[in-house]
């Protein structure tokens, strides 16, 4: 048999289709290369990322008892908000705690799906130390964001649409968190078509499936350390370790800069916004780690809400890290016409200044200090080493420059 | 009759079904209101944008002869892409003219497709010079980007896949800048479905079409300002004008923070990115410009391709507009522990700050000038002004407020 069977998940399907979206799976053309590459868009689905159908479908099963005990949930993210829906959807009373450190974006999307909102000082395990407390006193129905089998079978909704979509698939690149996604995804997969391979991906800086996986038994991490917020689980589920164990090929790791790549390409060039976590799959093709060739490679992009102001943080880093932002530091004598002179050579090269800081001495400088600090726009390294070139050429000292 | 008939608009459909993708309509629960809205997404087009569809078409229908000559074409943005990848499934040389002050992604993308790319000094203008001057020397084609039948054929694509995928539409809303997609898009509706309403929408900075139709003769703008790029065009087509005139409802117009506004709303709520002039039928909508009530509404979203450092820019604006950040200058009295008793009051309502610039003197600044900066984040401007309340009821004595 299996951990999770074909029937379930289709009784998952059959009652997620009152509410969430087939979203659409979509060929890429920038990201294909030695393989085909399509991308299934769970960032497009309602709350913006797939917990939606967990949440759903666990909520559609409890008893009519259980639901009038209301529900209860503990999450910064797109687990909170995909239980608020549902609820909503549900007529049922919830109550998320949120730490109050959370971006207001999040906490406002969850407030807007008529959802109770305690926020709670402190980082996650002081929320979820209230919920709990909330939980003993009232009776309510916690809802476990992945290590509970009912999530599992609405997240495994997605592979039924993939193999649907996509016949010819011959691997899933699918992101790991606390694992709910992957466990239902891989267990759906191989059941249906055991060739089909499934690969998780997890940020090096929170990557405690990897590291359990590897040891052979469940490691708790004593600290995370990524912008893809949506993965950083410092222990994985009990269900969850099992499933990956049973179903997944292998796991691989990808950095925050590679991760940052990723969405930045995402953005610019498929034009979809995903959250970092939503970005693990693409930046594992991007960056090679999935050992293929000549195949049908799904990645999973599992949500898109990454707050606005992380965004713009994100893209400003994937564009010094990828050549395509260079701030220079040179030193100048104080006399005229430098500032022209080192414009016009920057621009007869093709690049384009975006920032100008020019010093002439000030507060806490040396009295002979004057630099130009200049931020601009280069196609790649080369250009921008060729620019750097030109002005060494020239006769100036380059103080610094910071890619 | 009609100015382009119906059977033009089929032979484009089955020319263009060898390339262009049939792109996805979605509805749109965060802006449906008083309409339901669907958004028609051609910034998931390859190339990014529609403009695919009206150069492909022109160039599949060149002469065996013409196409020997090459085909020229001038554009910064859109028209470019689109000109290049058409010409190279069709395997034509292109020669593609672009102002030196394009964004070096634009230049980027285009040389991807195989096009020979000039880069010319000055604006649009200088570099239109230049490609004509190219095209009397080579005898090649030159691609319009709006002011051809076969280009508005392609374009009018579009609209026989709304019809199809949502029959039940009342109205289609469309961004102006030449007039070449509205051109395609209403002629082709009004034939299909006459009591369709169709709308333009243009930024106000830019807005040459709706002043034409207004006074009822093409108007040349002496300049035209608006970070919608792609629909900056100071005169209206010959053939496009009279196509306005003929088919398109109204025209309705909307400023630079209102389109701002909108391109964040599609990244935030919709996960998608949208250029400004992609954006301008969203905006129209938000900002209660059309003047229809429970009705099924189609946003045409041209394009998406917005250069990265440019999206960071129109975030920020569109924060500070609708008091998402807020910026404060507080005047302080040199003695210990007032950072923190802000600090304090902000965290205590609930804002979050994310950045602060304490001035305690220096170069430039009176002796006793001592201040505090501070950017926070806030849900509206209600939540600002309870803070900045806060901060007054306390005895702090705000310098400035930028919203």
């Amino acid at each position: 048999m299996g951990l999770l069977s074909l029937e379930k998940i289709y009784d998952a399907k059959k009652v997620l289709s009152e509410v969430a979206r087939k979203t659409s799976l979509v060929d890429s053309k920038t990201l294909s290369g030695k393989n085909k590459i399509y991308l299934k868009a769970e960032n497009l689905q309602l709350t913006g990322s797939f917990k939606l159908r967990g949440a759903y479908y666990k909520i559609a099963k409890l008893t009519e008892e259980e639901k009038k005990k209301g529900i209860i949930a503990c999450s910064a993210g797109n687990h909170a908000q995909g239980v608020a829906l549902a609820a909503q959807k549900n007529n049922i009373k919830a109550t998320i705690f949120i730490p109050a450190t959370a971006p207001i974006s999040k906490v406002e999307a969850t407030r807007s799906y008529g959802a109770e909102i305690r926020l709670i000082d402190g980082v996650y395990d002081d929320a979820y130390k209230e919920a709990i407390k909330f939980q003993q006193e009232t009776g309510g129905i916690f809802i476990h964001p992945f290590d509970d089998i009912d999530v599992i079978a609405g997240q495994g909704t997605i592979a039924l649409e993939i193999v649907e979509q996509l016949p010819e698939v011959n691997a899933v690149v699918v992101p790991i968190g606390g694992g709910g996604l992957i466990s239902g995804v891989a267990s759906t997969i191989k059941q249906i078509n055991p060739s089909c391979k499934v690969y998780g991906v997890q940020a090096t800086g929170a990557s405690s499936m990897y590291e359990s996986i590897k040891e052979e038994r469940r490691i708790e991490l004593e600290h995370v350390s990524t912008f893809a917020d949506g993965t950083a689980v410092k222990l994985p589920g009990e269900l969850t370790y099992e499933f990956c164990r049973e179903y997944v090929d292998e796991i691989v790791t990808v950095s925050d800069d590679e991760i940052a790549s990723a969405v930045l390409t995402l953005m610019e060039k498929e034009k979809v916004v995903a959250e970092g976590s939503g970005a693990l799959p693409v930046a594992a093709v991007m960056f090679d780690k999935i050992p293929l060739e000549n195949k049908n490679i799904v990645c999973l992009i599992s949500g898109g809400n990454i707050d606005v102001n992380i965004l713009s943080r994100v893209i400003n880093r994937a564009l010094l890290k990828t050549g395509r932002i260079s701030n220079l530091t040179i030193e100048l004598l104080d006399k005229p016409g430098q500032l022209r002179d080192v414009s016009t050579i920057i621009a007869s090269l093709g690049a384009n200044v975006i920032r100008v800081r020019h010093n002439q001495g000030g507060e806490g400088t040396d009295i002979n200090d004057c630099y130009l600090k200049i931020s601009m726009e280069t196609r790649n390294f080369e250009h921008f080493e060729s620019v750097r070139q030109a002005l060494v050429d020239k006769g100036y000292k380059i103080l610094s420059s910071v890619q």
